[in-house]
């Protein structure tokens, strides 16, 4: 990838300062390890001392370097210097390119429909009656089932498994080892054994969600488990069946979610976190590491700790959970002191 | 699947009220979805106001509905609704039929023996001397060993893993992404390194287990991990070498058991529980979610909490908690009126 | 595997008593398994006082064992008998062996470059400019990307996956459904919306480091994600992007680390806790199970619980939490006999 730097500045919507709009950039790296003819960005504050002293030939960075009359660097100005650092590391540091076709050693049923553009890689199995869109990667050892829809610009990763009548989007990416639509944990007691109760819905995903590897998406009883446009999963998340995840919420690593949870849009659950099942969790809500959530929280809430709690007092209670064995014993002298004063008193 | 409704009474041991035994039944679906000529069940307390208002045929329900005057619907009377509705969905709502044989991208070693009617699926491979049972399917990239045994009717979804010697009980299902047979983490400090303690045991899974998805049960040191007949585990269950899983027992999401712990039957281990080694959990117990056992458990207890202690405590606990930084103070406040006193006393 | 006691010994580095140096030991067992011409073990404290009761022919134990008159059985005396076990087991427990060669089924790049004796087997995949050393073996179904590097004497188990640039050690095994340089979870908000951070780093794993099963290990952002020598995981680890793990660290079943953490050499996390991101953990530092470690931690430290705190501290943590609601109690009933007392002498 090669770009002028004033078409790379265009397309980040910035504002060139000191530069060469003519400059032909390509590539992109931290600050330290750029070299001519890249750009770099400058996010962490640690390295605003020292801006001068990066190879790249431009610095991404925020209006508040726009006067600091010491920087002799080209800067992009822009008003968010993380996203744009994104969408220029995307331009320069693009996904591998992925053979066109499908492999031969891919098991592909003859009842399904492609897309144009698509790749699908060895080893690959895929089932009756599916719906593939344009430029869809599906890499090696894959696995999607029957009657499973699959937008444009999707990219799965190998040894994925995408069950039958799932739906996924557009510009989905699902990393390795994650597993689509496996059944809902339904089973019926009578007496000391269990009836499985089927699990006949599907899994939709919506579009641009991403999700990490070694998911596990249960699909619903009835109806769909639905993870809405823009949500992104870290690796190892659990989310059981009829769970419904707003748009643009994020799940750290390792968190589940129990049967029949709302999350709403635009939240954040913290790694290690649970969510109990049946509960509604509103939008905008914050929830801290490894926090146990048992009941519904309403829009805008950040909370913690397990049972989670506001998370201001979840801050405070951190410091006083250690001092418990303190406490304890202040108590008994309290305790102490004050029998002694009764017997004073009553003698 | 179509069936006369005095049939599937007859199936549910149940008793038909107001209906035609001859009327043809062909689906189930919930109170809200059911159309004309499917079933509905009633066991959601919500829907009993308005049990008229289904377009099911017929509903199945508890003994509480018989004598309802103003319902005019056909009913399905059953000890256990939630148990009938799931065997009545078990009927209408089967799994897709899987083709017969072995798919030619399949990988199977000559020396396999193999029961009558089975499913092997492309991408699958299988390696020497393994047995399987009647009527087993067997799914797409699903990889199986040397020396394994697998019953009859046996469900293994795509994508897992059994690894050599293994012994897999009839009816088990065993979802996508599963590992059955690891090693056990084994290693000897030997000065600041370790030394890998080979794990030359078994994974034995006795009939009716259901396995979640992205399971790791890891083969013992010397001798079996047992998980017995009818266990059920959620996704991302993690069962260490030695263990032993008690008949009918849940272990709910991302629970994870450490190594040679026993676990009795019945229990149910609530969703990110983590038991710890060498412990013993009696009959009947039910640990709560995120609950940390570290000692060994009684027959018919409940527990909760991290180091795990009484439910009912528990309940309290968790209520005091977030009421810990008031608690400091009302001491503090206790401490300084005594301190007060005291002085004035001695004055 | 036959092999004379002397030559066992001598392996062992250990002393022999009561023995024939020319004796034919061909297995090992536990205490209660062995068979005669095989050895056993003396680890566990139980079976000292019946010591001559298994029919194993020699015993591995330490220097404990070497005066004590009542023993009839020969013994194997080593300074470190868990280890030295360790080391025998290897020796009698072999990995069962593997077919040489490529098998048909797999799919290889005609770029890749190949050690000596290895072993590709059916439904592996392997992109472009790989290169793999000497007597590797990579077990079915599992995928690995272009541009990766593995050492000699690497054991790959089925449905592994290792993603494009990832460098693999010498003597390194990794477990099933274990994905390696999937992308790290960054996201930079832009408004309601998330732009993707590309992930262009790598996964760096060095020599003799085992993974276990369902581990996921986040390629870096830019640069490397290091899991450095003699590293052991358990199954279910996740492994967030550039962080750095030590030597020798143990890493326990379904433990987290977030991104850029930096973990010292010979530290033990237990099972289930998590690590905030950006933190340093010393060296030798022992973390708890289900700890949830939010500050950087020095050397030498052991610690436990959420949030962490010094171990010693913990243990007496958890005896006081159940007590909370007697605390509770027994301070409101301090208050209320102050208030009383208080109106009394203010009357």
């Amino acid at each position: 990838m090669r770009m002028k730097l004033g078409e790379l500045v265009n397309h980040l919507k910035g504002q060139l300062k000191n530069g060469d709009p003519e400059m032909i950039i390509q590539g992109i790296a931290p600050f330290d390890h750029a070299q001519p003819g890249w750009i770099t960005f400058a996010i962490d504050k640690k390295i605003l001392p020292r801006i001068n002293e990066t190879c790249a030939d431009a610095i991404i960075c925020s209006r508040q370097l726009e006067d600091r009359p010491d920087i002799e660097k080209t800067l992009i100005i822009v008003d968010n210097p993380y996203a744009s650092f994104a969408r220029a590391a995307q331009l320069f540091l693009p996904p591998a390119p992925s053979p066109t076709g499908i492999h031969k050693h891919a098991t592909v049923a003859e009842s399904i429909t492609l897309g144009k553009n698509i790749s699908i890689q060895p080893g690959v199995v895929i089932g009756n009656n599916t719906t593939i869109g344009d430029n869809v990667i599906i890499r090696a050892n894959t696995v999607i089932g029957d009657k499973v829809t699959i937008g444009n610009d999707t990219l799965i990763y190998p040894n994925v498994t995408i069950l039958d009548n799932c739906q996924i989007g557009s510009r989905v990416i699902i990393h390795s080892g994650t597993v689509i639509g496996c059944d809902g944990f339904g089973f019926a007691p009578d007496g000391n054994t269990y009836e499985k109760v089927p699990q006949s819905g599907i899994v939709r995903i919506d579009d641009d969600v991403e999700l990490g590897a070694n998911n596990t998406i249960d699909r619903a009883t009835f109806g769909q488990t639905w993870i809405k446009q823009g949500v992104k999963t870290d690796n190892q998340v659990h989310i059981a069946h009829n769970v419904v995840i707003g748009e643009n919420s994020l799940l750290v690593a390792q968190v589940g979610i129990a049967g029949s949870a709302k999350l709403g849009k635009h939240c954040i659950v913290a790694g290690q976190a649970g969510l109990s099942g049946h509960l509604t969790v509103g939008n905008n809500v914050t929830i801290g590491p490894k926090a146990g959530v048992a009941q519904s929280i309403k829009d805008n809430q950040v909370v913690s700790g397990n049972v989670a709690m506001p998370h201001q007092i979840w801050l405070k209670v951190q410091t006083i959970i250690p001092k418990l064995p303190e406490i304890k014993k202040q108590l008994a002298r309290l305790e102490k002191t004050m029998a002694a004063w009764s017997e004073k008193t009553n003698s």
